[in-house]
Protein backbone atom coordinates (compact mmCIF):
# COMPACT_ATOMS: atom_id res chain seq x y z
CA UNK A 1 0.00 0.00 0.00
CA UNK A 2 1.94 3.30 -1.04
CA UNK A 3 0.95 6.41 0.91
CA UNK A 4 0.47 9.70 -1.74
CA UNK A 5 2.15 12.43 0.25
CA UNK A 6 0.66 15.90 0.56
CA UNK A 7 -3.04 15.42 -0.12
CA UNK A 8 -6.25 14.64 2.35
CA UNK A 9 -8.84 12.70 1.81
CA UNK A 10 -12.03 13.96 4.26
CA UNK A 11 -13.71 10.47 4.52
CA UNK A 12 -16.95 9.50 5.86
CA UNK A 13 -17.09 5.82 7.19
CA UNK A 14 -19.35 3.72 5.71
CA UNK A 15 -21.46 5.51 3.90
CA UNK A 16 -21.64 4.55 -0.04
CA UNK A 17 -19.50 7.51 -1.59
CA UNK A 18 -16.78 7.56 0.46
CA UNK A 19 -16.83 3.63 0.47
CA UNK A 20 -16.40 3.95 -3.73
CA UNK A 21 -13.16 5.82 -3.13
CA UNK A 22 -12.03 3.55 -0.35
CA UNK A 23 -12.66 0.42 -2.47
CA UNK A 24 -11.02 2.68 -5.43
CA UNK A 25 -7.81 3.08 -3.61
CA UNK A 26 -7.81 -0.45 -2.53
CA UNK A 27 -7.59 -1.40 -6.26
CA UNK A 28 -5.10 0.94 -6.51
CA UNK A 29 -2.90 -0.01 -4.37
CA UNK A 30 -3.06 3.42 -2.92
CA UNK A 31 -3.59 5.52 0.71
CA UNK A 32 -4.16 9.24 1.88
CA UNK A 33 -4.09 10.72 4.84
CA UNK A 34 -7.52 10.77 6.06
CA UNK A 35 -9.73 12.99 8.10
CA UNK A 36 -12.96 11.55 9.21
CA UNK A 37 -15.78 13.33 8.93
CA UNK A 38 -18.89 11.93 10.79
CA UNK A 39 -22.05 11.97 8.88
CA UNK A 40 -23.68 10.63 11.39
CA UNK A 41 -23.23 13.89 13.84
CA UNK A 42 -23.96 15.54 10.62
CA UNK A 43 -20.31 16.61 10.75
CA UNK A 44 -20.45 17.18 6.94
CA UNK A 45 -22.92 19.89 7.27
CA UNK A 46 -20.73 21.82 9.65
CA UNK A 47 -19.51 25.01 9.20
CA UNK A 48 -16.13 24.24 9.33
CA UNK A 49 -16.53 21.26 6.14
CA UNK A 50 -19.26 23.54 4.20
CA UNK A 51 -16.46 26.08 3.65
CA UNK A 52 -14.56 23.03 2.06
CA UNK A 53 -17.70 21.62 0.08
CA UNK A 54 -20.40 23.60 -0.25
CA UNK A 55 -22.65 20.97 -1.07
CA UNK A 56 -22.02 18.86 2.17
CA UNK A 57 -21.15 15.88 0.81
CA UNK A 58 -18.36 13.45 0.98
CA UNK A 59 -15.92 12.24 0.37
CA UNK A 60 -13.41 15.39 -0.48
CA UNK A 61 -9.81 15.45 -1.79
CA UNK A 62 -8.05 18.34 -1.27
CA UNK A 63 -4.40 18.51 -2.85
CA UNK A 64 -1.05 20.17 -1.46
CA UNK A 65 -1.73 23.51 -3.77
CA UNK A 66 -5.31 23.24 -1.82
CA UNK A 67 -7.39 22.43 -4.70
CA UNK A 68 -10.48 21.19 -3.15
CA UNK A 69 -11.93 18.17 -5.46
CA UNK A 70 -14.97 16.59 -4.74
CA UNK A 71 -17.44 14.43 -5.77
CA UNK A 72 -16.41 10.93 -5.84
CA UNK A 73 -16.02 10.16 -9.41
CA UNK A 74 -14.27 13.32 -10.05
CA UNK A 75 -12.16 12.32 -7.09
CA UNK A 76 -11.52 8.44 -8.57
CA UNK A 77 -10.85 10.33 -12.39
CA UNK A 78 -7.61 12.20 -10.60
CA UNK A 79 -6.24 9.31 -8.83
CA UNK A 80 -6.98 7.42 -11.93
CA UNK A 81 -4.24 10.02 -13.63
CA UNK A 82 -1.69 9.89 -11.25
CA UNK A 83 -2.03 6.14 -10.29
CA UNK A 84 -2.70 4.53 -14.09
CA UNK A 85 -2.23 1.02 -12.72
CA UNK A 86 -4.40 -1.32 -12.95
CA UNK A 87 -6.98 0.61 -15.10
CA UNK A 88 -10.56 0.91 -13.53
CA UNK A 89 -12.06 3.64 -15.71
CA UNK A 90 -11.02 1.97 -18.72
CA UNK A 91 -7.57 1.24 -20.71
CA UNK A 92 -8.15 3.63 -24.26
CA UNK A 93 -10.91 5.90 -25.82
CA UNK A 94 -13.94 2.87 -26.73
CA UNK A 95 -13.32 1.16 -23.31
CA UNK A 96 -13.29 4.65 -21.15
CA UNK A 97 -16.77 5.39 -23.00
CA UNK A 98 -18.15 1.59 -22.32
CA UNK A 99 -16.98 1.98 -18.66
CA UNK A 100 -18.09 5.39 -18.28
CA UNK A 101 -21.52 4.11 -19.46
CA UNK A 102 -21.85 1.11 -17.31
CA UNK A 103 -20.72 3.74 -14.26
CA UNK A 104 -23.79 6.04 -14.92
CA UNK A 105 -26.14 3.70 -15.57
CA UNK A 106 -25.56 1.70 -12.24
CA UNK A 107 -25.30 4.67 -10.55
CA UNK A 108 -28.41 6.18 -11.96
CA UNK A 109 -30.29 2.80 -12.39
CA UNK A 110 -29.40 1.15 -8.92
CA UNK A 111 -27.25 3.69 -6.36
CA UNK A 112 -29.75 6.21 -7.04
CA UNK A 113 -32.96 4.50 -6.44
CA UNK A 114 -31.21 2.52 -3.59
CA UNK A 115 -30.10 5.50 -1.49
CA UNK A 116 -33.46 7.38 -2.43
CA UNK A 117 -35.31 4.15 -1.09
CA UNK A 118 -33.40 4.49 2.19
CA UNK A 119 -33.22 9.04 2.19
CA UNK A 120 -37.17 9.06 2.47
CA UNK A 121 -37.94 5.97 4.97
CA UNK A 122 -35.49 5.17 6.88
CA UNK A 123 -36.00 6.70 10.40
CA UNK A 124 -32.31 6.53 10.71
CA UNK A 125 -32.12 9.03 7.56
CA UNK A 126 -34.70 12.11 8.56
CA UNK A 127 -31.84 14.29 9.88
CA UNK A 128 -30.18 13.71 5.69
CA UNK A 129 -33.01 15.25 4.10
CA UNK A 130 -35.62 18.04 5.18
CA UNK A 131 -38.49 16.43 4.02
CA UNK A 132 -39.32 12.59 3.52
CA UNK A 133 -41.29 11.60 1.01
CA UNK A 134 -42.50 7.63 1.44
CA UNK A 135 -44.55 7.62 -1.42
CA UNK A 136 -40.90 8.34 -3.25
CA UNK A 137 -38.89 6.05 -1.03
CA UNK A 138 -41.70 3.30 -2.52
CA UNK A 139 -41.65 3.99 -6.26
CA UNK A 140 -37.89 3.81 -6.20
CA UNK A 141 -37.93 -0.14 -4.86
CA UNK A 142 -39.89 -1.86 -8.09
CA UNK A 143 -36.62 0.47 -10.02
CA UNK A 144 -33.79 -0.95 -8.43
CA UNK A 145 -34.99 -5.07 -8.54
CA UNK A 146 -35.91 -3.80 -12.24
CA UNK A 147 -32.62 -2.73 -13.24
CA UNK A 148 -31.06 -5.62 -11.05
CA UNK A 149 -33.20 -8.07 -13.01
CA UNK A 150 -31.57 -6.20 -16.24
CA UNK A 151 -27.72 -6.14 -14.69
CA UNK A 152 -28.44 -10.12 -14.12
CA UNK A 153 -29.29 -10.94 -17.98
CA UNK A 154 -26.24 -8.92 -18.65
CA UNK A 155 -23.87 -10.75 -16.26
CA UNK A 156 -24.82 -13.84 -18.52
CA UNK A 157 -22.33 -13.09 -21.14
CA UNK A 158 -19.40 -11.56 -18.90
CA UNK A 159 -17.83 -11.40 -15.94
CA UNK A 160 -17.64 -8.16 -14.12
CA UNK A 161 -20.33 -5.37 -15.06
CA UNK A 162 -18.56 -3.41 -17.70
CA UNK A 163 -16.63 -6.02 -19.39
CA UNK A 164 -13.84 -8.75 -18.32
CA UNK A 165 -12.13 -6.59 -15.94
CA UNK A 166 -13.03 -4.84 -12.72
CA UNK A 167 -13.79 -1.32 -12.90
CA UNK A 168 -15.32 1.69 -11.15
CA UNK A 169 -18.58 0.24 -12.69
CA UNK A 170 -18.56 -2.84 -9.83
CA UNK A 171 -17.35 -0.51 -7.34
CA UNK A 172 -20.91 1.54 -7.99
CA UNK A 173 -22.31 -1.51 -7.93
CA UNK A 174 -20.99 -3.26 -5.17
CA UNK A 175 -22.02 -0.66 -2.21
CA UNK A 176 -25.43 0.36 -4.15
CA UNK A 177 -25.77 -3.67 -3.27
CA UNK A 178 -24.67 -3.19 -0.25
CA UNK A 179 -26.88 -0.50 0.74
CA UNK A 180 -30.23 -2.47 -0.26
CA UNK A 181 -31.20 -3.38 3.38
CA UNK A 182 -30.94 0.38 4.52
CA UNK A 183 -32.80 0.98 1.65
CA UNK A 184 -35.28 -2.07 2.70
CA UNK A 185 -35.08 -3.86 -0.73
CA UNK A 186 -34.54 -7.44 -0.43
CA UNK A 187 -31.40 -8.94 -1.77
CA UNK A 188 -31.99 -10.44 -5.05
CA UNK A 189 -31.34 -14.22 -4.26
CA UNK A 190 -33.02 -15.58 -6.98
CA UNK A 191 -30.55 -13.73 -9.76
CA UNK A 192 -28.38 -16.22 -10.00
CA UNK A 193 -25.45 -14.13 -12.75
CA UNK A 194 -26.05 -11.20 -9.88
CA UNK A 195 -25.41 -13.72 -7.20
CA UNK A 196 -22.28 -14.65 -8.89
CA UNK A 197 -20.58 -11.92 -9.60
CA UNK A 198 -21.85 -10.53 -5.59
CA UNK A 199 -19.60 -13.19 -4.26
CA UNK A 200 -16.70 -12.55 -6.63
CA UNK A 201 -16.70 -9.10 -5.85
CA UNK A 202 -17.21 -9.42 -1.92
CA UNK A 203 -14.42 -11.77 -1.51
CA UNK A 204 -12.04 -9.40 -3.44
CA UNK A 205 -9.56 -7.78 -0.76
CA UNK A 206 -10.61 -4.47 -1.64
CA UNK A 207 -14.10 -4.41 -0.80
CA UNK A 208 -13.13 -5.94 3.12
CA UNK A 209 -13.90 -3.23 5.59
CA UNK A 210 -10.72 -1.51 6.43
CA UNK A 211 -9.59 0.37 9.25
CA UNK A 212 -8.87 3.74 7.86
CA UNK A 213 -5.78 5.85 8.48
CA UNK B 1 -18.35 21.74 -39.50
CA UNK B 2 -15.95 17.68 -40.10
CA UNK B 3 -18.50 14.94 -40.21
CA UNK B 4 -17.38 11.96 -38.60
CA UNK B 5 -17.76 9.08 -40.41
CA UNK B 6 -18.69 5.74 -39.76
CA UNK B 7 -21.40 6.22 -36.71
CA UNK B 8 -25.03 6.95 -35.49
CA UNK B 9 -25.82 9.20 -33.07
CA UNK B 10 -29.44 8.28 -31.70
CA UNK B 11 -30.60 11.90 -31.42
CA UNK B 12 -33.56 12.96 -29.47
CA UNK B 13 -34.49 16.34 -30.54
CA UNK B 14 -34.82 19.27 -27.84
CA UNK B 15 -34.67 17.21 -24.83
CA UNK B 16 -32.32 18.01 -22.42
CA UNK B 17 -29.99 15.01 -22.84
CA UNK B 18 -29.57 15.11 -26.38
CA UNK B 19 -29.25 18.88 -26.43
CA UNK B 20 -25.97 18.46 -24.59
CA UNK B 21 -24.84 16.11 -26.85
CA UNK B 22 -25.68 18.47 -29.78
CA UNK B 23 -23.91 21.64 -27.81
CA UNK B 24 -21.01 19.44 -27.61
CA UNK B 25 -20.62 18.45 -30.99
CA UNK B 26 -20.49 21.67 -32.07
CA UNK B 27 -18.20 23.32 -29.53
CA UNK B 28 -16.23 20.44 -31.27
CA UNK B 29 -16.91 21.64 -34.85
CA UNK B 30 -18.17 18.35 -35.79
CA UNK B 31 -21.37 16.11 -36.61
CA UNK B 32 -22.10 12.90 -36.97
CA UNK B 33 -25.10 10.79 -38.79
CA UNK B 34 -28.30 11.55 -36.46
CA UNK B 35 -31.02 8.88 -36.52
CA UNK B 36 -33.79 11.26 -34.72
CA UNK B 37 -35.81 9.44 -32.48
CA UNK B 38 -39.02 11.05 -30.87
CA UNK B 39 -39.21 11.32 -27.28
CA UNK B 40 -42.62 12.79 -27.52
CA UNK B 41 -44.38 9.83 -29.73
CA UNK B 42 -42.42 7.57 -26.77
CA UNK B 43 -40.17 5.82 -30.00
CA UNK B 44 -37.55 5.76 -27.43
CA UNK B 45 -39.95 3.16 -25.51
CA UNK B 46 -40.36 1.35 -28.73
CA UNK B 47 -39.00 -2.70 -28.93
CA UNK B 48 -36.88 -1.84 -31.59
CA UNK B 49 -34.83 1.17 -29.58
CA UNK B 50 -35.08 -1.28 -26.39
CA UNK B 51 -33.02 -3.19 -28.38
CA UNK B 52 -30.52 -0.48 -29.11
CA UNK B 53 -30.40 0.84 -25.47
CA UNK B 54 -32.09 -0.86 -22.73
CA UNK B 55 -32.27 1.59 -21.01
CA UNK B 56 -34.76 3.44 -23.13
CA UNK B 57 -32.58 6.43 -22.62
CA UNK B 58 -31.02 8.95 -25.27
CA UNK B 59 -28.93 9.95 -26.76
CA UNK B 60 -26.95 6.83 -28.39
CA UNK B 61 -23.62 6.61 -30.30
CA UNK B 62 -23.07 3.59 -32.33
CA UNK B 63 -19.78 2.98 -33.47
CA UNK B 64 -18.49 1.46 -36.72
CA UNK B 65 -17.92 -1.74 -35.44
CA UNK B 66 -21.16 -1.85 -33.36
CA UNK B 67 -20.44 -0.42 -30.07
CA UNK B 68 -23.24 0.98 -28.34
CA UNK B 69 -22.29 3.87 -26.01
CA UNK B 70 -25.06 5.25 -23.98
CA UNK B 71 -25.39 8.10 -21.60
CA UNK B 72 -24.54 11.54 -22.25
CA UNK B 73 -21.53 11.87 -20.71
CA UNK B 74 -19.78 8.80 -21.40
CA UNK B 75 -20.53 9.80 -25.44
CA UNK B 76 -18.83 13.44 -24.82
CA UNK B 77 -16.16 11.49 -23.08
CA UNK B 78 -15.72 9.21 -26.92
CA UNK B 79 -16.01 12.15 -28.52
CA UNK B 80 -13.41 14.54 -26.17
CA UNK B 81 -11.21 11.41 -27.00
CA UNK B 82 -11.37 11.35 -30.75
CA UNK B 83 -11.45 15.21 -31.23
CA UNK B 84 -9.40 16.80 -28.15
CA UNK B 85 -9.51 20.35 -29.37
CA UNK B 86 -11.29 22.47 -28.01
CA UNK B 87 -10.53 20.53 -24.39
CA UNK B 88 -14.30 20.52 -22.84
CA UNK B 89 -13.67 17.81 -20.37
CA UNK B 90 -10.35 19.27 -18.60
CA UNK B 91 -6.47 20.10 -20.34
CA UNK B 92 -4.57 17.55 -17.19
CA UNK B 93 -5.28 15.53 -14.68
CA UNK B 94 -6.23 18.63 -11.75
CA UNK B 95 -8.16 20.54 -14.74
CA UNK B 96 -9.86 17.41 -15.67
CA UNK B 97 -10.84 16.72 -11.97
CA UNK B 98 -12.31 19.95 -11.53
CA UNK B 99 -14.39 20.05 -14.67
CA UNK B 100 -15.66 16.59 -13.16
CA UNK B 101 -16.85 17.75 -10.40
CA UNK B 102 -18.51 20.83 -11.48
CA UNK B 103 -20.39 18.66 -14.44
CA UNK B 104 -21.54 16.13 -11.24
CA UNK B 105 -22.05 19.27 -9.43
CA UNK B 106 -24.81 20.39 -11.54
CA UNK B 107 -26.08 17.41 -13.19
CA UNK B 108 -26.86 16.23 -9.54
CA UNK B 109 -27.86 19.74 -7.97
CA UNK B 110 -29.35 21.68 -10.81
CA UNK B 111 -30.10 19.40 -13.88
CA UNK B 112 -31.98 16.78 -11.67
CA UNK B 113 -34.25 18.60 -9.48
CA UNK B 114 -35.14 20.43 -12.83
CA UNK B 115 -36.21 17.39 -14.41
CA UNK B 116 -37.63 16.03 -11.56
CA UNK B 117 -39.54 19.32 -11.02
CA UNK B 118 -40.98 18.59 -14.78
CA UNK B 119 -41.38 14.63 -14.49
CA UNK B 120 -43.49 14.31 -11.60
CA UNK B 121 -45.53 17.12 -12.08
CA UNK B 122 -46.09 18.40 -15.59
CA UNK B 123 -49.23 17.01 -17.62
CA UNK B 124 -47.01 16.54 -20.57
CA UNK B 125 -44.45 14.40 -18.90
CA UNK B 126 -46.86 12.03 -17.41
CA UNK B 127 -45.96 9.32 -19.86
CA UNK B 128 -42.44 9.48 -19.02
CA UNK B 129 -43.48 8.43 -15.41
CA UNK B 130 -44.58 5.15 -14.05
CA UNK B 131 -46.20 7.43 -11.42
CA UNK B 132 -45.99 11.32 -10.95
CA UNK B 133 -45.39 12.41 -7.07
CA UNK B 134 -46.03 15.73 -7.06
CA UNK B 135 -44.68 16.32 -3.90
CA UNK B 136 -41.41 15.06 -5.48
CA UNK B 137 -41.89 17.84 -7.91
CA UNK B 138 -42.20 20.40 -5.41
CA UNK B 139 -39.35 19.36 -3.11
CA UNK B 140 -36.94 19.59 -5.55
CA UNK B 141 -37.68 23.99 -6.56
CA UNK B 142 -36.46 25.12 -3.70
CA UNK B 143 -33.53 22.80 -4.37
CA UNK B 144 -32.80 24.17 -7.78
CA UNK B 145 -33.15 27.54 -6.74
CA UNK B 146 -30.47 27.29 -4.02
CA UNK B 147 -28.21 25.79 -6.28
CA UNK B 148 -28.83 28.92 -8.71
CA UNK B 149 -28.03 30.90 -6.07
CA UNK B 150 -24.85 28.91 -4.97
CA UNK B 151 -23.88 28.82 -8.43
CA UNK B 152 -24.70 33.01 -8.29
CA UNK B 153 -21.85 33.50 -5.76
CA UNK B 154 -19.07 30.86 -7.85
CA UNK B 155 -19.99 33.25 -10.68
CA UNK B 156 -19.31 36.27 -8.90
CA UNK B 157 -14.88 34.91 -9.36
CA UNK B 158 -14.50 33.34 -12.54
CA UNK B 159 -16.10 33.46 -16.18
CA UNK B 160 -17.63 30.08 -16.78
CA UNK B 161 -18.72 27.17 -14.28
CA UNK B 162 -15.96 25.54 -13.68
CA UNK B 163 -13.19 28.05 -14.61
CA UNK B 164 -11.90 30.52 -16.90
CA UNK B 165 -12.72 28.41 -19.90
CA UNK B 166 -16.23 27.10 -21.58
CA UNK B 167 -16.79 23.13 -20.57
CA UNK B 168 -19.17 20.29 -20.38
CA UNK B 169 -19.73 21.45 -16.66
CA UNK B 170 -21.03 24.97 -18.97
CA UNK B 171 -23.26 22.75 -21.15
CA UNK B 172 -25.00 20.49 -18.02
CA UNK B 173 -26.10 23.85 -16.69
CA UNK B 174 -27.37 25.78 -19.76
CA UNK B 175 -29.81 22.47 -20.26
CA UNK B 176 -30.88 22.74 -17.31
CA UNK B 177 -31.19 26.78 -16.86
CA UNK B 178 -33.43 26.54 -20.58
CA UNK B 179 -35.62 23.57 -19.18
CA UNK B 180 -36.49 25.78 -15.58
CA UNK B 181 -40.01 26.81 -18.06
CA UNK B 182 -41.26 23.68 -17.72
CA UNK B 183 -40.35 22.31 -14.93
CA UNK B 184 -42.42 26.02 -13.54
CA UNK B 185 -39.07 27.45 -11.61
CA UNK B 186 -38.85 30.87 -11.83
CA UNK B 187 -36.32 32.43 -13.72
CA UNK B 188 -33.36 33.67 -11.29
CA UNK B 189 -33.83 37.18 -12.71
CA UNK B 190 -32.42 38.64 -9.86
CA UNK B 191 -28.90 36.75 -9.51
CA UNK B 192 -26.66 39.01 -11.84
CA UNK B 193 -23.80 36.72 -12.11
CA UNK B 194 -25.73 33.62 -12.92
CA UNK B 195 -27.65 36.62 -15.41
CA UNK B 196 -24.11 37.58 -17.19
CA UNK B 197 -23.28 33.57 -17.55
CA UNK B 198 -26.43 32.98 -19.06
CA UNK B 199 -26.49 35.54 -21.40
CA UNK B 200 -23.09 35.14 -22.72
CA UNK B 201 -23.28 31.37 -22.87
CA UNK B 202 -27.16 31.32 -25.26
CA UNK B 203 -25.18 33.30 -27.30
CA UNK B 204 -22.45 31.09 -28.65
CA UNK B 205 -23.04 29.95 -31.65
CA UNK B 206 -22.86 26.28 -30.48
CA UNK B 207 -25.85 26.95 -28.41
CA UNK B 208 -28.57 27.73 -31.32
CA UNK B 209 -31.15 26.00 -32.19
CA UNK B 210 -29.80 24.02 -35.17
CA UNK B 211 -31.64 21.49 -37.97
CA UNK B 212 -29.83 18.25 -37.44
CA UNK B 213 -28.77 16.38 -40.17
Amino acid sequence: MAMLEGMKLYDGGRAPNPRRVQIFMAEKGIDIERVQVDIARLEHKSPEFTKINPMQRLPVLVLDDGTVIAETVAICRYLEAIQPEPPLMGADAKDSAIVEMWQRRVEFGFLMPVAFAFRHQHPGAAALEEQQIPEWAEANRPRAREFMEFLDRELATRRFIAGERFTIADITTYVAYRFLKPGRIPPPEDLANLQRWYGETAARPSTQETVSV
